[in-house]
């Protein structure tokens, strides 16, 4: 899918997106501390196209994704030679990396997941900016009325704290209107990806298929909110 | 449940926890950057005892839940002051950010969540590290054979790229040898929860009780998978 090449990893003084801060706090008492960041809250989309009966996924590089098994790669690699360097270096001089010899494939960064996106725009709602995921990311026009919020919880407790609220929407060949992808000026690569109905619990479960949890769950979810009325077996 | 005061929060411009990097690297021949956070992979399992018929969950306060809870409410403040400043300091001189007159409750930063715990012992398999964390945690004993394993995903894609792997745990009150509730030296200050099987999905679905996605799915992997060999409605 991707062709990707001339890594190089250095430590990262100041990032506009990754600002770590500091909370001081007493807890029944006793003094504490944790660093965490700041991030907006997000939406996703569980999409089921009832035209073809299948289900609506992005799938994209992300390169944390890769960094994480390009390290494990070298990790292992270290230990084979005897020699149990940390591979991502921490507060080096030179501050780069470059492997060429033993990058993990592209797909090792490779992961299927929701349709998604930042809550980032104050005077949308969240159904407006799910609507606008979806458009973009997948090239589907969804009416708001048909957008049927599933729950919401957090999606990170320990660095971000920050809520996903996920929906439901229904969608069919007629609501789609373009061939999504993301928004290339925005660095967007995605692939759109359709997974049939009923190879949909086979997929969720498959471990060799790198996904997010939002997948696995909203499929077991479809299977036993929606899927009755298609009266079609899923296979669990 | 808890008592939270005296909150500070302050720039971090190093932290032992949050450290980013940045890798350049090129995608189909277009260079592109990425900030993202070394993580360890993680283990949370789904423990479910049946002489109580109940889930063991753990509750406890989360500084970064809190503070995206705190930062919603001084935007709200400042909306309907007229003053819509950022409320966390970015880079300011003094540091230091004391708001005693709004803060919200301690419970604004209180999650339901699995056992769980880092994946930061290089000799145990996940295992073992999660049969640590169901007796530190949760005070169960858990013989490693009965941890079966759910499935993997990635527990995130944008920033660590880690991956977390889910057990189910069936316990019965004569695995209960302990009281859990953390490593009081690591700082944990964990509560105990159960939720009674017969509630379950009515807890999962509650969006007034704030919680992880790993709490909704495996609730309702279990609903799919397991509970029919208790022959109990768990009322979906």
């Amino acid at each position: 899918m991707e062709q990707i090449n001339n890594i190089q990893v250095v430590p990262c003084t100041s990032s506009n997106y990754l600002k770590p801060f500091r909370v001081h706090y007493s807890q029944n008492g006793t003094k504490k501390s944790w660093d965490f960041m700041r991030t907006h809250d997000s939406v996703s989309i569980l999409i089921f196209n009832t035209t073809s009966q299948c289900f609506i996924l992005v799938k994209q590089f992300r390169p944390a994704v890769y960094m994480c098994e390009w390290e494990k790669n070298q990790s292992t690699q270290a230990k084979e030679k005897g020699t149990e360097d940390t591979p991502v270096p921490e507060e080096e001089e030179k501050g780069e990396t470059e492997n060429h010899t033993h990058l993990p494939p592209a797909s090792a960064g490779v992961t299927y997941e929701l349709c998604a996106g930042l809550v980032d725009k104050p005077d949308l709602s969240l159904e407006e900016i799910a609507r606008q995921e979806v458009l973009e990311e997948c090239g589907y026009d969804v009416p708001l009325s048909k957008l049927r919020r599933i729950t919401s919880y957090r999606s990170g407790v320990g660095v971000t704290g920050a809520k996903q609220t996920i929906f439901y929407a229904e969608v069919s060949d007629e609501n789609c209107v373009g061939e999504g992808g993301g928004e290339p000026l925005e660095g967007e690569l995605i692939e759109v990806v359709k997974v049939p109905l009923q190879e949909a619990m086979k997929f969720a479960y498959d471990e060799n298929i790198p996904k997010t949890m939002g997948v696995i769950f909203s499929f077991i979810w479809f299977h036993s909110n929606v899927s009755p009325k298609f009266k079609i077996s899923t296979n669990v």
